[in-house]
């Protein structure tokens, strides 16, 4: 029964990321985005392309690294991916999720704690897709919305297209169509001030 | 290349389910919640306590389920379950689902259809058990948020108790930890109109 009651506060506790807002704003949407709609949206996204990555993967795995990937920010809010990943803001983040999954009865953190980090280092298979895969709905927030993001923040066709390519190490079959749209859309004006 | 476009096509479409808007306010916000950051939610509420399940199942299909068990709320909108589960309205649904469902490339959409219909015939111990948590986080809102929705839309203790005891067939734990929660609430007068 305690351990329920537990649960139950850890569930409560995470509504905290449904009102913490991202960058971008979802297609057709005027509003920016928040951690929690946008978690589900990248699950979903990784589902439905398990097929295209390169390495063999459990996507059963990546959607659970995918569920939890963002809480951390609830005590340290979202930050734009091209603003660098800075050391200080990750061991804030590694804080946070500690301490939120920490709600949780005893013992049941540890796998989700792990997962994290795994996320976070990017360095096995399921940790590259995960990660190439939380890239594409902002990238597709920018490319179906004038790009505004990247002109809010001043991004260049250069950092769009460096720090995107990480999608690539994920599945290269899905950033080429993704760098094509992506050129496309520079061709057009996406990024010029007077669009 | 066309099957990436086309499941891109689908990670973009189901954007709109961040604009569906349901009936409770997640705790501490002053903003009804929508669809799309219910679905991550409920997914990590079945994840947490999934060892609370009465029968054996599978989280990862659970999962999966809750990932897309409310895709077809694009085309009909969310209503309050207390309105009754009418035909009509999950013939409309199963029709949405089947339409989000058909962006993906050919053969790709089958098995969500399968899981959506195994979801909502409640069935199977997975389903029993997704259905039951898909209950507790709008549950959550109203306990802990002066039973704004209940009030709102008239529902009775006996409404309340009666429709969330189907919590109960997927985890009879969880319901007993929950029933205890709305009763002492019952008693501190959540429902009074003078409160």
């Amino acid at each position: 029964m305690e351990e329920i009651e537990k649960v139950l506060s850890f569930i409560i506790e995470i509504e905290k990321l449904k009102d913490v807002h991202r960058k971008t704003k979802p297609v057709g949407l005027e509003r920016f985005e928040n951690s929690a709609e946008h978690s589900w949206h990248v699950c979903l996204s990784a589902m439905m392309l398990k097929d295209f990555a390169n390495e063999p993967i459990n996507i059963d795995r990546v959607i659970k690294m995918l569920l939890i990937h963002d809480l951390g920010e609830i005590d340290v809010g979202d930050t734009i991916i091209y603003a660098s990943e800075t050391e200080q803001l990750k061991s804030a983040e590694a804080e946070g999720i500690a301490r939120i999954l920490s709600i949780l009865p005893s013992g049941k953190s540890d796998e989700f704690v792990e997962l994290w980090c795994e996320f976070e280092a990017g360095e096995t298979s399921d940790a590259r897709y995960a990660k190439a895969i939380d890239r594409v709905p902002p990238l597709l927030h920018n490319l179906h919305g004038n790009g505004h993001s990247w002109r809010t923040h001043g991004v260049t066709q250069e950092q769009v297209l460096g720090l995107n390519s990480r999608i690539e190490q994920g599945s290269s079959e899905l950033w080429q169509v993704i760098r094509k749209q992506l050129e496309a859309a520079f061709e057009q004006g996406i990024l010029n001030k007077d669009l």
